[in-house]
């Protein structure tokens, strides 16, 4: 039994004190998309959703729970995969998907202030057409930015720029008993106390809220070219990468992707890839500010691709071409999630040179635990997102061959100096595999700084901390 | 008094079983050197000091420490400026220094692995032979790599590259009770739970014992190219800089220096400076594959210094030439330590479309606290480096001016949501103007974060935290 209080009507009156009224969801009221993320296995509901418009009004909730001992749920755009964003506690939950405005740009210090709930799409079409750029590449461009704060988002472009955490210089926070606090700021640099700020950054919303951020932007880089190449088999392409990295060229993105991948996305996307001669490919992209310099780092990168053993160097330097190629990659979480009845999903990373033996480990595992596997990845960073297909299993033995892969895997990152999530974080899912990796001290650590943030432990309980 | 234990022979016996007698300093052993770090007003001996040459030593003695309630400083090549590494609770202090092996370049996964007592210098003599770079460029080039990582140094090229922080993928760390744990590790990405090893960073001894660091590398630019640009008035080459941040070049280093600053480096040196014709410069650097592409992108940033009223721009295209300009910038902090009596600084970081209001606030206030004040700084990024003379002032007077010159100018800062310090720390001698600036609530997180890492408060105390 849960040591959560269960709301009542009469703690529904009292929050609405705080939040009018229309913009609390109570009961019926709750859609049934707020009961899970975009991977839950469980669906769980709040007993209350509050639809926030201000960090006062966060505040004003946060010290009543705080009070009361309800749990509390952040929410953004619910496109997490480990169940960050789902109420296991019910009580409370706090949808920040209002309070999507951009509050200001300052060019003079290349930094945007926003709040939480804008969508990461919208930070691009925002800061691209002037001149401006916001590095992090996630797959996901519906999440809010919140979402990748609270998660430390990486996404494709990690290769070159760096992942979330490179590229938030502030943020506002309401703690658990309300106190409104800021921690960083505009400044470039800050040695000045515990770095309270990137201990926020990752923490899934469970040592503070996030209000609003002060993000770090660059000048948008005047050109992009995209390569793909085809290789005969997945080892070679991916053998490749190590050599990429030591030739010191600086792609922007380094992909791979197999071919029955690729085919999931033709059917899912109802159109054709530009290219099938090939089991694997890895797909790269390099930006700069004019194409000469581009075609430079790229050429030597080609050449090294085909003494590699390529099947050919396919360039798309129009946005037409590069759109085509780069959708495909960005469906495939979607189209994989078609091909089965359910899923699960690893997202470990492990060192850049230690990719293909992981990616070998997993297609032996196939054939081991009699199960589908696809994956596909940041081979440029090491990580990788694999993908365990449920199909026609029923659910004892679903629930049996999932977990003894999960282990397996995890395991097998473990040796490597891999670690258990590169960009989807621990939320609910990973918990365990999180606790096998880490050293009891820290775990003790970890709770420890639990409890000097968050005493009564109502932000998002159960989720990455341990108990 | 102390609520530390006071050393006696026969803890000295205890330590020499964990490391060799000959490398325990004791009593009259321990040179004057270890007694202050490069500004201390006030020196403080540590009972012992232990030359240690491995995590297995630095454990034994944290954990003999933590038993016997012994306070532990720990010490890299002492040249901090805020006393981190003064043992002003006596006790043992670490000496890192023979810790200072590189222990394995990773080029397939452009990182490298090091001891804590590798200096900075030997840093870039180790990497750039193989066309890699550590951009990292804080000026004292004889700190240790572990000092860096302690305060999370910035340095000059913090505008492009940033600080210390961005560049430490991994640490091996010795908590208090002598535990030896990795937090973070070669890896690109990492979600997976709270994020110890930034809180480890800038935290300057007093959460856990570096004694491993993986840097990440970068392929180093091939070429570049300093300008020098005198300017009639310092107002009108600070005010110059937020235009160019806003024209989206890219300096890899922004500076401003004042004429007298440069006068005394000019004595210090005994070389004279390239140009003399100005009363205030801005010195600039840019870097990239070659010399096109960098002239490109200084064109541009020359014409905007011209158009803002700039006298001239030197353009330093060759090695000895940038180097007598550099070296020149590299000399103030011991060109102006030179220049008087005794000395302390300020160390604040301010939005860098802030920092004129800032030195024109500082040069107001040489007349109205009848001081001698010296500043230059990295304008690019918003750090600023204020000197305050001491002169022929007698011990009564000097406290009082300093006193009130440092509060007006923390005080000021904090007007601009500027920081207590940019890069060197708060140690001993900044905690209560760190104090000043934070919310009550974030001095009750960080009290709560230190007791979880060091419960029994051994580790560098009555530094950073709050007691």
């Amino acid at each position: 039994m849960s040591e959560y209080k269960k709301l009542t009507e009469q703690d529904l009156a009292e929050v609405a004190k705080i939040v009018p009224r229309e913009r609390i969801l109570w009961a019926d009221e709750i859609n049934e998309e707020y009961s899970h993320d975009e991977l839950t296995a469980t669906p769980s509901y709040p007993d209350l959703v509050v639809r926030a418009t201000s960090a006062e009004e966060i505040s004003g909730v946060l010290k009543y729970a705080n009070k009361e001992h309800i749990a509390v749920t952040p929410r953004g755009a619910g496109t997490g995969l480990v169940g960050a964003s789902v109420a296991v506690e019910h009580g409370i939950m706090i949808d920040t998907t209002l309070m999507n405005h951009f509050l200001e740009l300052d060019e003079e210090n290349l930094t945007l202030t926003l709040e939480p709930g804008v969508l990461l799409m919208e930070i691009y079409q925002y800061v691209e057409p002037k001149g401006l750029f916001y590095p992090p590449d996630p797959g996901e461009k519906t999440a809010t930015i919140g979402g990748n704060i609270s998660t430390n988002a990486g996404g494709m472009r990690a290769v070159k720029y760096g992942v979330t955490r490179d590229f938030v210089r502030g943020l506002e926070i309401v703690l658990a008993d309300g106190t409104i606090m800021e921690v960083g700021g505009k400044v470039v640099k800050n040695s000045s106390g515990y770095d309270l700020k990137d201990m926020i950054i990752g923490s899934e919303g469970t040592l503070a809220f996030v209000t609003k951020a002060i993000l770090k932007l660059l000048p948008l880089p005047q050109k992009a070219v995209s390569l793909l190449v085809p290789f005969p088999t997945l080892a070679q392409a991916i053998r490749t990468v190590p050599l990429i990295v030591k030739s010191k060229a600086t792609p922007t993105a380094i992909e791979f992707m197999e071919r029955e991948v690729i085919m999931d996305a033709e059917n899912f996307l109802g159109q054709s890839f530009p290219d099938n001669q090939a089991d694997a490919y890895l797909l790269l992209k390099f930006d700069g500010s004019n194409a000469e310099d581009i075609a430079k780092d790229y050429d030597a990168v080609a050449q090294l691709c085909l003494e590699q053993g390529a099947i050919d160097v396919l360039i798309a330097d129009t946005d037409e071409r590069a759109d085509a190629i780069w959708k495909t990659r960005g469906s495939f979480l979607q189209a994989i999630s078609g091909s089965t009845t359910m899923m699960d999903e690893v997202d470990v990373v492990v060192p850049r040179n230690k990719v293909n033996e992981f990616v070998e480990y997993v297609h032996a595992l196939q054939d081991e635990m009699h199960v589908r596997i696809k994956s596909f990845g940041h081979a440029g960073d090491g990580n990788l997102h694999v993908y365990i297909l449920r199909d026609d299993l029923d659910e004892e033995a679903w629930e049996k061959v999932l977990n003894d892969t999960m282990e397996k895997m995890y395991a097998k990152a473990r040796t490597m100096d891999g670690k258990v999530s590169g960009e989807h974080g621990i939320g609910f899912a990973k918990k365990p595999y999180l606790k096998e990796d880490l050293d009891p001290a820290a775990v003790e650590i970890m709770r420890g700084i639990k409890k000097a943030f968050d005493p009564n432990n109502i932000l998002n309980p159960r989720k990455v901390c341990f108990d």
